[in-house]
């Protein structure tokens, strides 16, 4: 027996193999999974294993090692939630976002910090070692909301479009606040004198680590796009470069202390559209599919651990230190959610709801982020009284937060997801409006989202597309390729049925690329000009309605309807129509 | 800049990259690939990379790791070469692809090892102080063929597929007893005295290292395949399961000094049928697909690791002993094939021409498995000349012979694989043959293959299906349900044209699958008893015409033909018939 030489990918395999079958397990019983959200059973089956290696072992079970979560588990999911991120919604609401960010971030940390350094003077507490900057410190690690956990949480819950990015857009790009707030305050405790330079330093750094992981992203997305036009004699390493230039960016990110996080959304983002197009059509389901396997394997390994690393000796208990940071947590998640919605009111003629901001406050949950940012912290003496905060605030968000959101949504009557995609129709009628709302933005001198998103696809067709994509000329999205292949599919058929005008003979029904085009030929006779307009706008709008369609979800994959059904739907349709 | 931190991931990231891009580079132009093999074109970017490397640092790059070689680029090859494995020609062959892989490769070690001892012997040369003991270890990492190699080549030439099962089997299975020999000279060079015990004890680890592979492998095989009857409701992770599982049995048979490669394979031969059964469609495109990816990208780097390991000062130059193994290598591989082809012939009919043993001799190729090994040997005098002979044999065999074979298989016409699939009538025929055989076996009592193959079927379907598919009494395969699909197609058109004897009105048309049942019921009237035996058989055939068509490759997928083709064929088919 030779255990040691095979020891670490066998032991990562069977804490995958582990998780996986956890996963199989929940699902196996339907109930289960409707009442508990998966992310609290999941630590709970961590809690065990953690409890059984604690008993075996008399000693604490390993923490997760928080290099191993920041650079191996996390990427996986930030990569997938940027990926299949719906972009329209997002970029509606990125203003709503980023207030809630950033400075609904800076507001929680700075109300937690001061707050908890209050209760720290009561004397009866025996806190009163705790300084100001360790208790902001502490603010600036547990005030940001957690991705894993929100997405965990909100996919199972279905909540209106709006509301869900709103809670998630936040999660994921509060990461460049609680970044550098986090290594502010962390120098800030290692430095003998605070002088104002370096306050205004640290402002500073807010802009160069956002703006900075967005550049990083930006041009590893480019790249990755530029690089997968020239893929077309090896398709099977297609899908590896998604996943290694997004990979690349968030390490380059992180190597230069930008967010990892920002980066790769962005790469994320910007990569998708020409990478779907470059690609071919069984590489980019291997990316979707592995992208969300990938997820949700960092998903559950996360959980098991944090409820691992939950056991064991690390813990100082200080009642009214871990009472007040519930406390807190709550009041000033509320407070900051109410203050900054009203500002966003003002502003906004599609206002955001008190029932749907009770919901923002409420879904604030942490996770693992907090978790690792609080074992990464430099020993001092009371550093196991914060992981013990930590690990309370974490364990009560996540189980009476994320267990209580689902009944208080159907009590409340929030705003559902719509169930079923948007039709062509209302797609084209949104389309309009844009292009309408774009040229009256421009005429009346008002630059609004509209009109940028007007100067972006210019800019996209006229440039962007003409390098970064394989053939631009040819049609773009795969939903145009189905198009072309049903009304070839139907010139077929109605060879065979013999209701062509002239029934073509056998040469020419070989190369059906011909049929079709006598058949376009024929309906040119009819409209000329606006045909091919026409076309394009259909095009257009069936591919937006198969991107748009279903939210982001974990567990499913968008579009799963089967091309034979689909298919199957229209015959049944054209013939009702005949 | 924090590079450290990120510093493991990101060289790793990089290094993928480095290999994708190489490989996208020689793709850009077409001639390239055609004239040199791929492997070669990597070997010489490896030495490029080395040779910078050691321009610049002024010491040795670093050699490839034998551990990250054994652990993490090995199996992703041989799994993707166990899964893709055509089983009907292996299994045809496996009684003489176990003779060149077991009689075959102890005749090399014996044969290379004796001879090179010879050549010590010989003063001028100044190698007197080599042992029999070392030169035999010397012959038992040298004479195994290399499976990676011989992919790389193989795949490139196209062969009948005959001649490349019985060189890429032997390649695979050759494992078992290079592990073994090695590990018993390296043991016996450690050892003070070798008694006649422990050389039976090596003759008898033979078949523990060979059988307890294959064992460990089906036992993994069939708890994966179990595994995935239950993952209906998480369709996303059922990809992983194919991977932990194989991945599993493979450390595992390496933990207990079995043949992993072996236990790899028939791991992945054994659940491959149930899995795909099991799993849903996409899930099966994304497993193919993530192997032939996983698979390429390892065997990208362990050619360009081979040409980064070649450059530095590992080596000890002596003329004469290098010179003479490759000459021993060449000539005792081709005494080998001769003598055993010899008794081979004896009883098959189907005989291995005179052409056939020249490629299969001139296929030996040699390549990372021994370079590790021979970087595994423990320190002692002569290690760098080994190194050196070792790094030439492979350079030459790849270079040389790997350019050279496809030439020569032109020259001398040797049998090409055929290029299109074969009909469903040849497969009807070869089925019923296989059936008719069995049945002679039985009769006759002599327990040849065709009657254990027969019983296997027997046993499969009797049991193990019962136990390892999720719904066994459904359609099994997807061919199947493709052929339902395009009936109920059918079934609509003939609707569509007015065809069908009584148009069915609406309700009926959406419910398609009246239609089909009522198209067989007037088809029972014609041949009542026969008609679903023949469903039985087509449904068969057609999986196995799917299966069995396009041999093994590395860069492409079987049955890649775009279902939309098939439709399209079949149709016009059916119009011709009309």
């Amino acid at each position: 027996l030779d255990y040691q030489h095979v020891q670490v990918p066998f032991e990562i395999t069977l804490w995958i193999m582990l998780a996986s079958l956890a996963k199989i397990a929940f699902h196996l019983y339907n109930k289960l999974p409707s009442v508990v959200p998966e992310s609290c059973l999941l630590i709970f089956v961590g809690l065990i294993m953690g409890g059984i290696i604690y008993g075996l072992n008399d000693k604490s079970p390993p923490v997760m090692d928080t290099d191993i979560f920041f650079l191996y588990l996390l990427p996986p999911i930030v990569l997938d939630a940027g990926y299949f991120m719906p972009s329209r919604p997002f970029f509606e609401n990125i203003g709503t976002i980023l207030l809630y960010a950033v400075v609904g971030t800076v507001w929680n940390v700075f109300g937690i910090g001061f707050s908890l350094y209050a209760i720290c003077q009561v004397r009866a507490f025996g806190l009163r070692d705790v300084s100001l900057l360790h208790n902001l410190l502490f603010g600036s690690l547990i005030a940001a909301v957690d991705p894993v956990a929100v997405l965990a949480v909100f996919e199972e819950i279905h909540v209106n479009e709006k509301l869900h990015i709103l809670v998630f857009g936040e999660s994921l790009l509060n990461d460049a606040v609680t970044v550098v707030l986090y290594k502010l305050f962390r120098s800030f405790c290692e430095m003998p004198a605070i002088k104002t330079v370096d306050v205004f330093a640290g402002v500073g750094k807010f802009f160069v680590v956002g703006t900075g992981g967005v550049l990083v992203g930006l041009t590893f997305g480019v790249t990755a796009a530029f690089t997968t036009r020239f893929t077309k004699d090896i398709r099977v390493i297609e899908p590896l470069f998604v996943f290694l230039y997004s990979y690349l960016s968030y390490l380059t990110a992180e190597m230069f202390h930008l967010s990892g996080i920002v980066a790769i959304i962005a790469c994320a983002m910007g990569m998708k559209r020409y990478v779907e197009a470059n690609i071919s059509l069984k590489s980019h389901t291997t990316v979707k599919y592995f992208m969300k396997m990938w997820s949700s394997v960092s998903d559950t390994l996360i959980f098991i651990f944090l409820g691992v690393s939950t056991i064991g000796e690390n813990h100082e208990w200080n009642w009214p230190y871990i009472f007040f940071t519930v406390i807190f947590c709550l009041i000033w998640r509320a407070l900051g959610v109410l203050v900054l919605t009203f500002f966003v009111n003002r502003f906004h003629v599609n206002t955001v709801t008190s029932k749907d901001q009770f919901i923002i406050a409420y879904g604030g949950l942490r996770g693992a982020i907090c978790f690792s940012l609080v074992f990464l912290l430099p020993d001092f003496r009371r550093k196991k009284l914060f992981i013990a905060a930590t690990t309370v605030v974490i364990l009560f968000t996540v189980f009476v937060q994320g267990m209580t959101i689902r009944p208080l949504v159907d009590l409340l009557h929030v705003k559902r997801k719509r169930e079923s995609a948007p039709t062509v129709g209302e797609q084209i009628h949104i389309r309009f409006l844009d292009h309408l709302l774009a040229g009256i933005e421009d005429i009346s001198g008002h630059w609004g989202q509209y009109y940028w998103k007007d100067k972006l696809e210019y800019f996209n067709s006229k440039y962007l597309q003409k390098v970064l994509l394989r053939e631009y000329d040819q049609p773009k999205s795969s939903i145009v390729l189905l198009y072309e292949k049903l009304e070839r599919k139907h010139a077929i058929e109605l060879a065979e049925a013999g209701q062509l005008g002239h029934p073509p003979s056998h040469p020419s029904l070989l190369n059906s690329e011909r049929i079709v085009t006598t058949e376009k030929k024929s309906e040119d006779t009819l409209r000329p000009d606006g045909l091919e307009n026409m076309q394009e706008i259909l095009a257009r709008n069936l591919y937006r309605t198969r991107r748009t369609g279903p939210a982001y979800s974990r567990h499913t994959l968008p579009g799963e309807t089967e091309p034979a059904v689909q298919a199957q739907e229209l015959l049944i349709l054209r013939h009702r129509s005949l």
